[in-house]
This record gives structure tokens, C-alpha cells and sequence, in this order.
């Protein structure tokens, strides 16, 4: 991709009335742009990072035997009155009557759904256990927004339901969840802390938050900072008050934001929807349910909460919207656009995602940009290099530079990319 | 893909209320599911199919420079007014009053959002050209709606807007659009009139519409059964009168369904909405615009409606969910599943998506399934041909099929897949 013909509109100054830095940098770099409070758009390089975020979860679902489907946004309110959600959920939902007079909702979330559509195909034992999976907008009318895309009224979720015959078949579905998300989490460089948790609207016995120490973070958790266990933090801890221990040390308050959460949901929707199946005997039992979500968009922000200096982001590798970006400082000079076509060409067909910064601006100006988009490897052109026949490497989440020669980029490139 | 754990429901019977085949077929082969009138969920093997299309869609988009993005579907009231498409609009939006007492709308198309985010960023002529697409789901109250997913309430369209200088730059821009139109449905296998059209709601002066001649649709043309020009019926020619002429021969009447619309907007949008830019002697302009629209989601109804026989689906290469079905009869016959095993093995790691039907049903239950999911290319492996180290090779298209050998199956295959 080059810079002069994208759509990469970047911010030097922080925009007003944005507190965390991840809303800043989301803004300031051309991520996402806000359409009204609480729903954004995302621009072609936040989409990009989206597109990457989506891939590592499709990867891990799919490895997982989860099937991937899209349900559709408008719902039947009479689904919601059947499980009593429509209650519980009043506040956040949006619903209106449609042109036929239908009461209809925005799903805020897809149990009801899933559960009616697996109801309609799914009659026997046979025909279990399946896991099913989407990634989609779901829609909360909340008052208080926050932090840009980490409370907002639109948002990208990954849920998933699992259906078994029993509660060993949802067991080990739960926990084949359970190792995807682990693995999801560490490929988007996050370190998560897991703790058991309160199945709260969602219903069920047994469930797992997947959070992220960090300021944007709305819950409160005890973590051992030695061997990463991690419990909800009850409301009687103050600050001043001492923390519980576990075998390791005493435990630290944290602010942790909440990225992922499953449930054991057991029966409870099977058994309002009347999702049924007939067993070996030839007895009809409500299907073992589970569920599996994923706060696709709030990721984003949580990646880059934890993940910047002062210069601005700085990737990890598997999630940056592109893997190299190419800087020629002097874009009139002949030997300077050469050696960038070269090398462009050379790792796409090595199948990386290139950037090249093509834009007739001051070297200054494509420095601070090139930190603020935090691309995980740059290779800049300089005249005064170039004369040595040296190129510059630079490793953005490290700041290591190093002078190449100019014939040895691409595979010093691909050295970098591959470590860590 | 193994078909025994997979969620690939389908059925012998015609749903009731059905009328149009594709209707039909997107229910029996399990790739559709309606929620309620007007709104559809895609299962796993209909997902597939949408996504083998959208990619199609990007890989010309992205080859016509257009940048992919991501616009929210809740869309602030106040945006359509200064347009005046609140009221042109007015029976099929969706709207209704959020928490905070804002007007909200549910986005039927994205003119007005777009316009409003490009403004935000554009000021130099430097900026400009730049066409921005997305793919996502769109609203209308439909109160008519029709043949399943051919027209929904909520449907997947390719929305794409290019933003330029002047009407010369709008000409190109809209060219390249078109040209990539052509290639886009060339590649789903479908045959395309083209036809100058009127704008509409959209407003603009120049105008195309990508129709495709078919029962399910809902505009007359006339086309030239030999040189295939097209042009819209005028509401006087009824099946009585005469049609007119051109070079070749005299007009048929045909029925056609509305798969794409390009237009040339020209600043309907931007001065509306005060998208303005300073040109290079400094004077303020508004940026001249065109939108090039793709139903994608009636697009699969659209193939299904041209391509199929009484079996079932007969999907064209580059849409269908899946590249290759291997059949093996006799699912508890060692030579058979490893073979089987084999094949898959080998295929997938030529990059073909492959689903094998291991169920444990009926050799005729398996072929009747077979032709209604439609995949291209069929391996059956049965006991019979097997003892003469034989199997079956089937092209679901023309219906030919051959005995190779059990060792040349990977190759003939591949031989197939590549044919045509």
C-alpha cells in the first residue's frame, strides 16, 4: 500500500475530551473515527487491524470445531419474552415496532437465537454435540460510553454456543474454549488473567472472566504478582485494607478491563425455547448449553492500552495492520524509489503486508507518524546512507536500529519478523 | 470438513410458502434459515458461500484502489435531514429515540455517513481521489418483502463511494468501478446486462444498473438475444406490442433481478453536507462524488435461480462453499476411509476446501444430498469400483462422470477444478 493513495488521515494533536490513551491513539492514528457518542466507524487501517484480530479468532474457532454462521441483528421480541431477557436486558436494549407492527429488538447478544435456529434442526443425539460461532455488530443503548470503542452502543463481538447431550460433552467443550482463548489472547500479545466468575445476565452455574490489567478496566481483581493467580476483588477491599494471600504472596488490586467471558449455561434457554433432543432410550432432555464471547472491538483498545510509548503504538506482530513499513526519506531521488519498489515487491511476494510512505513530507514528519501507526519493522532510505550503500532497520516495539546493507534488507526483514 | 460434524441440515421436502427455486434450494441445501419474515440467519455452508463472494468483491475492489472500511449501522437523524432523504426514505428506515433521547436511524444505505466522515478529513485537492467500500449489513422495512433473502428487511450489500476533484476524475473513477463490476460477476458465473438507468433516491445524473435476467426479478428490460445490448422497458410495451430494435435484431422482453448500481452523484451529497475542498488555486469546491452499490446477499439467491436442476445446486467454481465432496459409500470399510482420508489430505494441502460425507446414511440419501449442496467436483468412492481399483469422478455442472484409478484421483481431480 502506498501512503499517498490511502486513506490514512493521522492527528498530531490529541483530540479534546479523551482521556485514555488508547482513545487518543485510536483517533490520532487514523484507526477509527466517531460518528456520533458511542458508535465509530473504523478507516481502512482499523479495519485492517480488525481483519487481523478476526483471523486469529476464526483460526483458534475453527481448531476448536466450532462452525462459523451470521445471525441476523433484528429479533423477534416474543424470543426475549420467552426466556425473560427482554426484563433483564430492558435498560441496554434497543427495540421498536417494525412497519407490519412486529415487536422487534437489536440483538444485544444471540442466545435466544441460537437456540431457536439449533431447536428447528437439531432432533436427536446424533446430531451432538456442535459448537457454532459468529462475528458480528451487536448493539447496547448505554448512557455511559466510555473510552471510544471500550463501551459503545455498536460493537464487534465473537460469541459462540455449544450444544451437547450432557454435562461431560459441555465440559469439554467449555475447556476446549477455554485453551482457544488462552491461545487467542497470547497471539494478540495480551497477558490475561483468568478468573472464576458471576454468570450475572447471562444465566448458569460455572463461569470465566478473560481480563486485562489495565486502566480503561471497569473491574476490580486480586492478583498475585507472582504466579499470576488472579480472584474478583470483593467490594469490602479498600485500598487501605490488606489483600487475601495465595500460596505464592499477597494478592494486588488491580483494574483490569474484561475482553472475554464464558458460561456454563447448563438448560436455561434450552428449557424456556423448548430446545429438546431424544437420547439413546428414546427420552426427550433439554440440550446442554454453553457460551462463548469475545469483545472483538474492545480488544483493539485493550491492545493498545498496553501496548505504546510516548511516540505512540506499537503493535504486537500478529495484530499490526501491516508488517513492514517502508520509509524513503528523499521521494524525488531515483536510487531511493528503486530500492523502496524492490523491496516492496520482494516481501509482498513473501506474502507481508507493506506500507510504504511515499508522501512528499519532511522526514520528521514521517518519523512521527511511522511511531504513531507502530508498524513492528521499518526500513528507512536515507541519501546519506544510501552513499555507504547502508539502509536502516528499525524494530518499533524495542527501538533497536540497525544499518543493513542495502542488498541484505529483505532478508534481514524477514529475520525480524520471524523473532519474537 | 467432516459432514458428521458439521451443521449442515438439510431436507427432502419444499418448505411451504416458497415459490421461487432459489428460495427453495437456500432452505433444503441448509445454507439459509428464516428468523422471521424478511430476516435470515446464514448457517455454516451459506456463510461460506457469502464469503467466497466477498472475497471475490475485495480482490476487485482492492485491484480498482478502492480501501476497505467499516461504517457503524445506527446513523444520527439529523445527518439525513440536511440531505432531505429522511422523508425520501421515510417508509422503509428504521428509527426511533436511544436513551439519550437522540434521533437514531438504522442505516438502509451509507451516502450521508460517509460524506460526513470524508468531509472530517478532506481539505486539499492533495487529498483526493479516494474511494472507500465496505461490505455489511443494511436496513429497510420492507413490508413487501420477497423470495427469502432476494429482498429482506436486513441484507449484506458492497457499498462502495468515490470522492474526486472534478467530473473528469468522477468518469475515471466510475469506469474502473464498472470495469470491476463486470469482472465481479463474471467470476460469481453470471450473465450480466448492463443497462442506463434512472437514479432514484440516490439523485446523480449517469446511472447504470448490472441486472441479471431471471424469474425471481422485478424490473422489465429488453435485450437484443444476439448482441446482448440491454436497455430498461418502457411501462407502454406490454407483451402485445412490438418490441424495438437495435443493429442486431429486435428487443426481448425479459424479467430481470437488480444485482449492482452504479452511479455518478456528482455533489448532491457534498453540498448538502458542506464536503468541501480547496483546489490548487486555493478556491473552495465541492468534491464531486459517485456510489456503486452490490446486493451481495440476493447475489446468492440470484446464482442459485440460474444455476440448478432438479437435483439441486449447481454451483459455479469460484462461489461454491466447497471445491470438492468426497463420498465414500461405505463409511466402516477400511480401503474406503482411508482412501478417503487420503484424498481429503492431499487436496486440502493443494489448498482446496473439501468436505467429505461420512455419514453413516444410505448411498441414495448421500447422492440426493449431493446434488442439492451442488459442490463442483464429486469423488464416490464405492466398494464395487474399488475392487477394481477404480473410482468415480463427477462434474455436478455437466453431469459427466469417469472411473480413474484410485492412485490418479488427486491429479484428475485437480484437472477438473482447473477446467472451465
Amino acid at each position: 500500500m502506498f501512503w499517498s493513495k490511502y486513506f490514512l488521515p493521522t492527528m498530531k494533536e490529541t483530540p479534546v475530551g479523551t482521556e485514555a490513551i488508547s482513545h487518543q491513539l485510536l483517533l490520532r492514528a487514523g484507526l477509527v473515527n466517531m460518528l456520533t457518542s458511542g458508535v465509530y466507524s473504523y478507516l481502512p487501517l482499523g479495519f485492517r487491524v480488525l481483519g487481523r484480530i478476526e483471523n486469529i479468532i476464526r483460526e483458534e474457532m475453527n481448531a476448536a470445531d466450532a462452525h462459523e454462521l451470521f445471525l441476523p441483528c433484528l429479533q423477534p421480541l416474543e424470543l426475549w419474552k420467552k426466556t425473560g431477557r427482554d426484563a433483564v436486558m430492558d435498560d441496554i436494549m434497543i427495540r421498536f415496532k417494525d412497519n407490519r407492527g412486529r415487536e422487534v429488538c437489536l440483538g444485544p447478544t444471540h442466545e435466544e437465537v441460537i437456540t431457536q435456529l439449533v431447536k428447528e434442526y437439531v432432533q436427536s443425539y446424533r446430531q451432538l454435540p456442535v459448537t457454532l460461532y459468529q462475528i458480528q455488530t451487536k448493539f447496547r443503548d448505554e448512557l455511559r460510553t466510555r473510552f471510544g470503542i471500550v463501551r459503545a452502543c455498536e460493537f464487534i463481538m465473537k460469541d459462540a454456543y455449544s450444544f451437547d447431550r450432557d454435562v461431560e460433552g459441555l465440559k469439554k467443550n467449555y475447556d476446549l474454549m477455554y485453551e482457544a482463548y488462552k491461545r487467542i489472547f497470547k497471539r494478540c500479545g495480551l497477558e490475561i488473567v483468568i478468573i472464576a466468575a458471576d454468570s450475572g445476565a447471562m444465566g448458569g452455574d460455572v463461569s470465566h472472566e478473560f481480563l486485562l490489567p489495565a486502566e480503561i478496566g471497569e473491574d476490580a481483581i486480586l492478583q498475585c504478582p507472582k504466579c499470576k493467580y488472579g480472584e474478583s476483588c470483593p467490594e469490602e477491599i479498600s485500598d487501605n485494607k490488606k489483600c487475601p494471600e495465595c500460596k505464592e504472596g499477597i494478592l494486588e488490586k488491580k483494574i483490569a478491563i474484561e475482553l472475554g467471558h464464558v458460561f456454563q449455561l447448563g438448560t436455561k434457554y434450552s428449557q424456556s425455547l423448548e430446545a429438546l433432543y431424544l437420547d439413546e432410550q428414546g427420552k426427550q432432555k433439554p440440550i446442554i448449553m454453553g457460551c462463548y464471547g469475545i469483545g472483538v472491538s474492545r480488544l483493539i483498545a485493550a491492545i493498545i492500552e498496553t501496548h505504546n510509548d510516548e511516540g505512540g503504538i506499537k503493535w504486537p506482530k500478529e495484530v499490526a495492520p501491516f508488517d513492514v513499513e517502508i520509509l524513503p526519506l528523499q521521494v524525488n531521488d531515483q536510487e531511493t524509489m528503486e530500492l523502496t519498489n524492490q523491496y516492496y515487491k520482494s516481501l509482498q511476494s513473501l506474502d507481508y503486508d507493506v506500507i510504504v510512505d511515499d508522501r512528499d513530507e519532511t522526514a520528521g514528519r514521517k518519523f512521527n507518524d511511522a511511531d504513531l501507526i507502530g508498524i513492528p519493522t521499518r526500513i528507512v532510505l536515507g541519501k546519506r546512507g544510501l552513499k555507504k550503500g547502508k539502509v536502516e532497520l528499525k524494530n518499533r516495539a524495542t527501538g533497536e536500529t540497525s544499518l543493513v546493507g542495502k542488498n541484505e534488507v529483505v532478508k534481514e526483514v524477514e529475520v525480524l519478523l520471524k523473532k519474537g
